[in-house]
């Protein structure tokens, strides 16, 4: 049995996040607050860099950026020659899928609650001639898997879910789709911007072949800065859709070659500083345990469904058989805009999601904003409850 | 006439930058050293993110983010709508360059100093069909454009030209070569990443349809940010190798609408820290003015080489009726390891510039790599007679 972090714990942890004095954070599934060890990373970086040199500070800093790759690699049970460090998770997920030698007739499953930014992708490539399917949900409302299984031909190129979607703590069945493409021989690309430092991630254990993830979430990392996994034996089949001379070499006047590990999905600028802060995200996550941080985070967003859900007026619209640290919530008669504004006036970080975001699924639903709480590790009982009294007032004021 | 800048104005912009204290900087080319207004922007914002959470840091900065566009938008005389703010050059010249329509038959006209990241780009197209030509050099080792003349026909798609190479101070007739697309109606992308912030750019006097820029080099900004210009009678035509939420909009099912102005080659999640930090560099150089920077740093380069080739055994390897801050030169029977580590003892910044970067000039010229070093406007007299006497030293010495 895994243990919550104790209140003492969490509240050393909180002592080390400035935030934690100033605000009442639940928007850590938009950009969590850094602890200070990954602050002081990341500006003592700029900092040598204004002293001695951009390039001279990384040239410091190389064994330290390369154990980037290494801490990552670990926080997902892969290898680091599996590891491309990129800007963020939106261009991990581009680098992965865009390299995808897809051709007419070939079919993308997805799920319902798949993010806008990976459909409008899904709905470029379309134009050449393949189809794009939604995977329908099971009772749970996370993507059946029979559903999935029954859509399996030889002509289904790719599977493409969001691990948790940007609307709701729902956790996908990574692992169950993953025995899917597995043994359908099928691409299988997983979106973990939410997932990763929320829980434990074992790219074994999922199956999947590509996983893309950002800094600035539950990984508490910079912004600017996110990682991509590509399974080994994958690499080689997927060619970059932009490449630079960190990405190939230049052989001959005629003649580049590509680059045999995952970098080849990387370019060769970078920030050091929010590369190297990344690292030290990863690490102290791993460092608390990221069974223990889930174990915590998640008992902490279903109290704060408890508190919201009893409130007159408010319902919660988190669906899934296990969820996370998402909560997100509707107040009957209130825009998410009057919601997060009546909440920042009490200090309350909240952010809202919108159908511009989870179109297939928000249509469904007959939805077009859900105001948005996230939840981490870090949230006390206490903050959660002043979240749902605050929310109690705005659900009772007249609009 | 211009003035170049005063000894006593340049003793006060090297104090505001921490790093004339620790090194002898000439690696500007590389990665400037940051002076410390955009030191402070950049770790200012990391600071506040800390303290109250990204998307909110982000949230108060929106003014002055909207504003870096502007100033950006200044610095090359364009609209604020025709930027994008990107993760680098590499990046913000892969947006522009794969956007472009290629058709089979279609041929990309370069120059012979070429970067290899967009060599390679350019080879990775060509697999489709197009040809990449070479356009011969000029008596003064610059690309000509009368031969540039005489290849044009209605197959020519783009002309694709570096303003100044990595190894060496050549500055391109980028207006010249403006005035020729111009009158064939040739799409015109021209890679600024070592000229901006050197000297003054003006995209009306240019007449370049795509300009890419780092901020990290002669900009004196953060690394791992950069930003693209786009005419904006261009946009529309371009359709982004990527698109994101930010890039489109997705407005149905089944269908998605891209942005029309240049962000539409940008997405969504970006270093906040970063932009700011790049747009403090920019108002700095704007401040200071960019016909004033040119001239001082184009007459210090100018006594380098001086200095440098006055030196037995040494060569200089600039090339160009026009030489910019980047000084190139060997030295008889030394590497451009040892001379790097030599001058690296002395705390003296330099880099080295290898075929691998410039394969189709290093090859017309026989030679494999050059040692290098970059002035800038904060660069002294003495610096350059530091360097010019550790130079001699070396020459001096038995490998």
């Amino acid at each position: 049995m895994v243990s919550e972090f104790s209140a003492e714990e969490i509240g050393r942890l909180r002592a080390e996040t400035p935030g934690c004095k100033n605000v009442v954070h639940f928007n850590y599934a938009g950009s969590a607050l850094m602890p200070q060890p990954v602050i002081d990373v990341t500006i003592d970086h700029i900092t040598l860099e204004g002293e001695i040199g951009g390039y001279e500070a990384a040239d410091l800093a190389e064994a330290r950026v390369e154990a980037v790759y290494v801490s990552v690699a670990r926080l997902l049970n892969a290898k680091s020659t599996e590891i491309a460090v990129v800007e963020n998770a939106t261009r991990a997920w581009d680098m992965a899928f865009y390299s995808i030698p897809f051709q007419r007739g070939d079919r993308i499953l997805t799920s319902v609650s798949e993010y806008a930014s990976n459909v409008i992708s899904f709905l470029q490539i379309a134009e050449r001639g393949v189809s794009v399917e939604v995977v329908p949900n099971d009772e749970h409302g996370q993507l059946s898997v029979t559903a999935l299984k029954e859509l399996i031909d030889d002509r289904v190129r790719l599977i493409a879910v969001s691990h948790m979607p940007t609307n709701g703590g729902l956790v996908q069945p990574a692992a169950d789709i993953g025995k899917v493409a597995k043994d359908a021989g099928i691409l299988y690309l997983l979106d973990a911007c939410q997932t990763a430092g929320q829980m434990p991630l074992d790219v074994e254990a999922i199956g999947c072949d590509m996983l893309s993830v950002t800094a600035r979430k539950y990984l508490r990392g910079p912004r600017g800065v996110g990682f991509l996994y590509v399974r080994e034996d994958k690499i080689e089949s997927l060619t970059p859709p932009m490449l630079d001379l960190h990405a190939a070499l230049w052989v001959a006047r005629d003649r580049y070659e590509i680059r045999g590990d995952a970098r080849r999905f990387e370019n060769w600028e970078s920030s050091i500083a929010g590369k190297l802060g990344m690292g030290r995200a990863v690490d102290y996550a791993l460092d608390l345990g990221l069974d223990r941080i889930w174990a915590t985070l998640s008992a902490r967003a279903s109290s704060l469904r408890d508190m919201l859900g009893a409130i007159p007026g408010v319902t919660i619209r988190d669906l899934g058989a296990v969820k996370g640290g998402i909560v997100t919530f509707t107040i009957d008669g209130k825009t998410t805009n009057e919601i997060n504004a009546a909440l920042a006036e009490r200090k309350i970080n909240t952010t809202s999601s919108s159908i511009y975001s989870t179109r297939f699924d928000m249509e469904n639903r007959e939805q077009t904003q859900f105001a948005r709480a996230s939840a981490h590790y870090l949230t006390t009982e206490t903050e959660c409850a002043l979240l749902a009294e605050t929310v109690a007032e705005i659900a009772l004021t007249r609009s």
